[in-house]
């Protein structure tokens, strides 16, 4: 099964922050493709669920792809704009391309990315950015600790 | 048990590494420390062992210290320059500091910590620094995957 469009993979990373949020967890959704849109791995955030820090949506759906020999063909299709952490993690490993479901309720590293040659494609969907900043308001302690604001 | 010392922290880094090289794997390793020197989280490289191409060193020591609410006055000592991945890390959650064994076999985001507010200290350990050469001079493939070099 092939996931062409940007809608399709969008909607794969917003499948993916509603289960996180069903689970209680922080609602960020995030899934790695090939360019021709061949789904490689998908996760969210794990950090309530798992009490691990270290797993953001997109670094979720990093590690679900196993490892891979080249990431210069594929694209990172994220809920919410990805901070630095993750945003470095499309910087190292040379993701080709990001879409970005959000970049209202906050905003990371897309723009470093861009200048980094990194495709962004920013995307607004009305919903995701209604749930996401439902969450943040409802939950801002996790929310800051999420992203590591005091 | 307190490691008040540059030297004691790295020491438990180099610790890890050499776990990590004794497993089979990518010999670096990583641990977060409080500013006074109580150890939060250590680690190494997991990417052979585990299949996880999400797991650097600073990326496992910062998993296994689990959650924080601030990461202001922590300090992470690797064994190796931090990648942009794990430079984002330090950047996102606010980790005060970071000390670098070897900054000579490769080099990461240290630059951009610094000048982005981190205190950024390296040694060049030349125990460090041949062990990790050795390492990238026999496993050149293994070496350009971690970092996503195609």
């Amino acid at each position: 099964m092939l996931y062409p469009t940007d809608a399709e993979k969008l909607a794969i990373a917003a499948e993916e922050a509603r289960l996180g949020g069903d689970e209680g967890g922080i609602p960020i959704g995030a899934a790695l493709f090939t360019a021709d849109g061949r789904l490689l791995g998908r996760g969210h955030n794990r950090r309530v669920q798992d009490g691990d820090a270290s797993m953001h949506a997109e670094t979720n759906a990093f590690r679900n792809a196993g490892r891979q020999r080249s990431y210069r063909d594929t694209v990172m299709v994220t809920t919410l704009s990805p901070c630095w952490y993750c945003s470095g993690l499309v910087r190292q490993f040379g993701i080709g391309r990001v879409i970005v479901g959000d970049d209202l309720t906050f905003r990371g590293g897309q723009e470093w990315l861009a200048e980094n040659g990194v495709e962004v494609t920013v995307v607004n969907d009305p919903l995701l950015i209604e749930r996401m900043r439902a969450f943040t308001e409802a939950n801002p302690d996790l929310w800051n600790e999420d992203i590591g604001e005091d």
